[in-house]
């Protein structure tokens, strides 16, 4: 579809990217992204140059596809970039790191209208500006001849500043296991959506557009966090990849796990109670909200935000995993009826 | 798909990837892909952790979609690997960099063959040895729920080694342009599969297997070159990229670019003579070879592998742009009845 414009006016949102051309659409959402401040250069060369102060350069990708991680009826595009933005950014502090840039690789339909696409990008601005973090790259393409999905593919940089990165290896008995941001919030969220409703809004923003606790991973790599990582998948699940790589067992404790992060007054209770379920459920399995889990040496005082939830044993014959009180992982996600976390190709 | 495996046997490439899970399906595909020397923290962890001696670190992303970019019928697994490397690492160096890891995001099918992506992984690994660069990080999801295609998108990461990035603004009059590498192959070898043919072998695998003259990029920011880029568009586009940005006229030389270009023993006239066409049409106008064009200071030595094909000249009346003997490229582009290179979402 294309149609006249008159010079002057301001460009149209509902025009489609097959109108108005690649390169058009770049500029277009060039002008919503901001700047980077490490950027000596950016977008619209054939790669963008960014300072490293710190002689290293943290780097991560994050998939998301409509259909499987939004949905455009369900989320505005401002809130498709920040989610698709947090998901990067919580990687990055999950290294103990702070965002710098982002380059997003793009394929969605000739029919997407530029507008939803400019306000993805207002989205992404807006999640990176407190870091100075901006998009400084990307490409678009056409979605493939059989899709009219939007896929997005972000890659997040972001620098140490002379701090040492927290791997997920890194986890020792005796350690303590701790949380920063929140649990359960975006699979509350999800629940509420898949059955048509919209309220409690709370519960549905998380959903939309999670808030990972970033400033929390610099403070745990800062106060010497053993082991870390970001909660994309599930609480379980992820904790698993600290016991897996580290060798250990984490002991959870499902009694302050439900204390820290089921307020009997938020939306876990209320959504769980309307529609018949666990809100330990989503706390344990749900992911996406994109909190922090680390792990610590005993006797350390924990930055602000971080909540201790268990501690770190060394692995029974069962070797390296997590238990819930006791109960091993699988079997604890299997009583909840959620399995354990988000499994993709499923 | 599942089916049990007996304990100790190598992995079944046949297996899909909705079979083995993501988790497993990352194993394998990491297993394939060599180590970035740069890297202090590879695959596996939130992010990848990477040096960056110069202080500064390139950064550029580019999407390939199946039934747009390749054609699973038409590229192997590996060419796939090497050919979304290639377009990314090409962006590198047309800045003047040398790569130092790449980033994958992934959507596939659930029943995509484990193998096919071991085998992307492999031409991915192939194409980046040279440089000490491998894949570092990715995610992989699903393939959207309406489609059946994969999905790559790269992010490559350089380093300048002190040099001064060669941007696309840089070309000023009295300026020669000069091209390395090859052109016009990759449109010619895409012009072969479609009419159903597989030779000339020479031709197809250049559509498949780009080889973009990387040494070429730091040699010419070396030897001064005032603006550079890669020629993923097609010649006239790309050149239409320097003189937007830069200001400026350049004026093609179609002898220049006939002689050095159009080897008459090669496959472009061959293909030419056998399907009815022009080897120039491809030359001008044929993405995806990746060739370098960069304007480069009058009486510069140019470095090995350069080719002079045109000057610089202040903007005429009708502004900056590109003419090929004096007629602009929308012109000839129309002339050669192939469009002003590849234009997305047309």
């Amino acid at each position: 579809m294309t149609r006249p414009r008159p010079l002057g006016l301001r460009p149209d949102p509902d025009d489609s990217v097959g109108a108005i051309g690649e390169f058009a659409l770049i500029d277009r959402v060039v002008a919503r992204s901001g700047a980077a401040a490490v950027a000596d250069v950016g977008p619209g060369d054939d790669a963008a140059v960014l300072r490293t102060p710190d002689g290293r350069v943290v780097a991560c990708t994050d998939v998301l596809v409509e259909g499987r991680h939004f949905r455009r009826d369900w989320s505005s595009a401002e809130d498709v970039g920040h989610k698709a933005a947090a998901a990067n950014l919580a990687d990055v502090a999950a290294m103990g790191a702070v965002p710098t840039a982002l380059l997003v690789g793009l394929a969605c339909p000739a029919d997407t209208p530029a507008g939803w696409l400019e306000g993805v990008a207002v989205g992404m601005a807006a999640e990176c500006a407190p870091f100075g973090a901006a998009v400084v790259g990307g490409d678009t393409s056409a979605s493939a001849p059989d899709s009219q999905a939007v896929v997005l593919s972000v890659t997040a940089l972001g620098d140490l500043g002379g701090r040492a990165p927290v791997l997920r290896s890194g986890a020792r008995p005796g350690d303590v296991v701790a949380v920063a941001g929140r649990l359960g919030w975006s699979a509350c969220g999800l629940a509420v959506l898949r059955r048509g409703f919209s309220s409690p809004i709370a519960a549905v923003r998380a959903h939309r557009r999670p808030t990972p606790p970033y400033a929390a991973g610099p403070a745990a790599a800062d106060a010497g966090a053993t082991a870390m990582c970001d909660t994309s998948d599930g609480l379980l699940a992820d904790a698993g990849h600290l016991a897996a790589d580290s060798g250990v067992l984490i002991e959870l404790d499902r009694a302050a796990l439900q204390q820290a992060f089921v307020d009997p007054a938020g939306p876990l209770p209320q959504v769980a109670a309307a529609l018949g379920g666990d809100p330990m459920a989503w706390v344990l399995t749900g992911g996406e909200d994109h909190a922090l889990v680390a792990t610590f040496p005993a006797g350390v005082d924990l930055p602000d935000g971080w909540t201790v939830v268990g501690a770190v044993h060394e692995p029974g014959d069962a070797g390296p995993g997590v238990q819930v009180d006791g109960v091993p992982a699988s079997r604890v996600a299997e009583e909840l009826g959620e399995g354990a976390g988000h499994v993709h190709f499923g």
